[in-house]
Formats: C-alpha cells, sequence, structure tokens
C-alpha cells in the first residue's frame, strides 16, 4: 500500500477485511505509515528503495502530485500496479511497468468516519484482458457494484461527483452560516436535506427541482437576496444558481 | 384550505390523518380544487365568496403572489388565519383578520412523492399566545418536531433552505448532464451523495468538506474545467464554488 491518507485508510482496511494480506505500507511521513501500518498490524517504510518487491499488487493512494514521482522512483515492475486517482489517466504507469491499472472506489473519504465499501461503486480500468479481471475479482471482493470505464470517463466521472459531493457540501456550510445568526439549529435541515436525494430514487434531478427559480417566482428571490444583503458572495452565488435553474428549465420545458 | 397546490395537498392530507374534517377547498383553477377536494372527500369552491366561515382554521396554502389579495378579497374574520409562506411576513395577516398566524412546514413538495409529516420539523408563529396554543396543538398532531420562530427568522430559514435544497438539487443535475454523454448511469452517484448526507449527522459541513479546491490541489481543479470546455455555464460554476470553497477554508482554518 503506497500511501497511508484518507484513501489508503479504507482501501487497506476493506482489502484486509475481504482476506487480503497488506504486506507492507510505505509513505514518506513516518507517522502516517506508522499509524496505518499498526492499524493493520503490519509493516511500514518511508524509503522508497525498501518497498518489498514480491508483492502481487501495489497500490499508489497518493496525491495526484506525489503519483509520477513515486511511480518513477519505485523501480520495481513485478506485479500489478495501480493507482485509485480520480483525474489521472491509467497511461501514467507506461513506459515504467508492464502490468497496470486503475481501481478507483467513488466515496467521500474522512479519516473520522467509516465508510462501507460493499454498497459503494468501484471503477476499474487495466492494461489487459488478464489484467482486468485481476482487478476485477479484487473489487468484486469488496463491493457489489464494479464498473470497468476507461480514463476519459473517469474524468468525467470525478468532475460530477465534485458537482453532486463536494460543492453540495459547501451549500450546506452556506447554509449553516445564514442560519447561524438565527435561534434555528443547522439539524433542522437534515429532514429537508434527506428527502432531496430521496427524491432522487424516483425522480431525475431535473423533474426533481422546486423553489423560487424554477417557478420564476421573482419576488421571493428578490426578498432572499435582499436578505443577504451584507453578504455579498452568497447573494453572487444566489444569482448564479437561480439563472442557471431558469436557463436550463426555460430550454428543456419549452 | 385555501389552496390546492403542493403545499395545500400534502398539508391537508396530514391534517385529515391526524383526525381533523378538511371542511371545504377553495381554489379558483376548478381543475386543482375538484382533485384535492376529492382526494378528501370533501366540497369545494372556486368563489371567495363561497367560502365556508364556520371553519376554526383558514389555511391558506398559497402562491407568495396570490396570497395577500386573497386574504383582502375573502372578507370573514372568524376562526383563525394562517399562511404557510416561507418569505411573507406574518404580519401581511394585520388589519384585515383578528387571528392569524403562520405554519411553516420545512419540506421539499412534490406532487408526485409522499411525504412523512411526522419526521419534518413545523415552525409556527401566532399574533397572540393563545392562537400560539392553538397552532402548537395542531402542529404537534403532525410532527414532532415544532419550533416557534419569527418572520425575520423564517425568511433565513427559507433563504437556507433553498441553498441546503434547491441548489443541492440543481448540482445533481449538473452532475447528471455531465455524466449524459458516458455511459455512466447517474445512479452510481447515489450512494456518494447519500455518504454527503449522512456526514451531516456527525461532522459539521465546514469538517466534511472535502475535494480539490479545499485540498488547494489546483492541477486537477485545472483538469476537470479542461474537461468542461464546451460548457462554460458549467466551468463557471466550477469556477465560483471552488473560489468559495477556498475563501471559507483559508480564512477560518487560519
Amino acid at each position: 500500500m503506497l500511501g497511508a491518507g484518507n484513501v489508503a485508510t479504507h482501501l487497506a482496511n476493506a482489502l484486509q477485511l475481504a482476506g487480503y494480506h497488506i504486506v507492507q505500507v510505505y509513505s514518506r511521513k513516518e507517522s502516517s505509515a506508522s499509524t496505518l501500518a499498526s492499524k493493520l498490524n503490519t509493516r511500514f517504510t518511508i524509503y522508497l528503495s525498501d518497498i518489498d518487491v514480491q508483492a502481487d499488487y501495489y497500490f499508489y493512494c497518493l496525491s495526484d502530485n506525489a503519483l509520477e514521482f513515486v511511480i518513477q522512483n519505485f523501480k520495481a515492475d513485478s506485479g500489478i500496479h495501480i493507482h485509485t486517482a480520480g483525474t489521472i489517466s491509467m497511461e501514467v504507469f507506461n513506459n515504467y511497468k508492464t502490468n497496470y491499472g486503475v481501481f478507483y472506489p467513488l466515496q467521500t473519504f474522512s479519516i473520522q468516519k467509516k465508510v462501507n465499501f460493499d454498497m459503494l461503486p468501484v471503477f476499474i480500468e487495466a492494461n489487459n484482458a488478464e489484467n482486468l479481471i485481476e482487478l476485477d475479482t479484487i473489487a468484486k471482493r469488496i463491493s457489489a457494484d464494479v464498473i470497468e470505464i476507461s480514463s476519459i470517463e473517469r474524468m468525467k466521472l470525478h468532475v460530477a461527483a465534485v458537482f453532486a459531493c463536494n460543492f453540495t457540501n459547501h451549500l450546506f456550510e452556506i447554509s449553516s452560516e445564514i442560519l447561524s445568526d438565527t435561534r434555528i439549529p443547522f439539524k433542522v435541515l437534515l429532514p429537508l436535506i434527506n428527502e432531496t436525494t430521496a427524491k432522487l430514487k424516483v425522480l431525475s434531478p431535473h423533474e426533481a427541482q422546486t423553489g423560487p427559480a424554477v417557478r420564476l417566482d421573482f419576488n421571493v428571490m428578490q426578498k432572499h437576496l435582499d436578505s443577504l444583503s451584507s453578504e455579498t458572495e452568497k447573494q453572487f452565488i444566489y444569482q448564479i444558481l437561480s439563472d442557471s435553474i431558469i436557463k436550463k428549465h426555460q430550454v428543456k420545458d419549452a
């Protein structure tokens, strides 16, 4: 396991639970490497030259910046070399390794919170059919939803996930800030938020759209903007997203 | 029940289930009035002058534009007059009615999908203590979470809900559009979306933030923008929200 951050920790745990032996943890940061290695009850190293070259699989759960450097400087070419990055092409391994692929679990990992792998999709890609079968076998031991996609599709998926997850969470933060000068706790919004996501099981996001923008209720929108008058950035985001909703629904529903 | 749209339909159903008798449905649109009245097995009218003036409660579940007109032109002043609008002050009833209040169930209502009232918060306000007790009694018969707030707080709550629900849903739509030119179905994002909202039970939105913007991963952000190059509006929203995340986390974490 190359890397000892959020993805490395959750993936290594899931692989171990599925019966795989994690031979060794590598991280250039000793505290991270030793923390993960002790959780997994295995060895660790902070040197690329000390990585065990007898492993069957090398998982690179590294920041995008570090990935290429590590691939080039970890010289061994036995086993299958697999990265877990959403936006890096599989061909980053080309010229350096013989057997390689990508293993991309679609999830938002926070160190503080456990994640069940079995319900989350894993997207795989490999440089040949045999390696694809190997990755498929591993993925199916930790997830019920394994899908083969290309590097280009994975990039689209990653962008889509940023909108659906990272940006959505940021809107929750803005929402909690708006409530912070009232006596209303943010948690009152949780049933509404849950219903918003529950709707997606039965309606498309387009069909599920509600609110003043899709109703073209300019009076309400103006009142909302006025009530945000001391917060120019929130006003700006309110306007941009309302305009975008209006445009999308005018065009499609026309 | 004055009105026969989403909110009127869901609220009338919930009130009836709680044992209240819906005397009559008013809507100026005959098809809407008769549809809701037949669901409730009650009478309807399309004339303000025909509204039964013996009711204990008049619920105005109307568009914000129609509300003031109906209050002024429905002349009766018996019973308690209650509107359900997020952004309209309770004082819209002042000068026209003696007993009045607001009953604001925080939810996103689509006609197509049933809603459980018991788990969603209801926000109430009334023009005096006795009316507040009456509204509190009704609210508690359909919801376990009843909270008294002022009109100003309700406005803030409504804006917060637009960010947390309407805008969030719009991001889901953008996300589904990005996937629409791949073979990846939108539903693969549902576990990710569910985890994003599940996190809010244990972490604040600020703590839960993940993704390239909060990591200051400008390489990934640039790749995402490049992959959206034919979609200038999505690019623009990507930039605005990423900038906002970066600013928020620089300031707060500094």
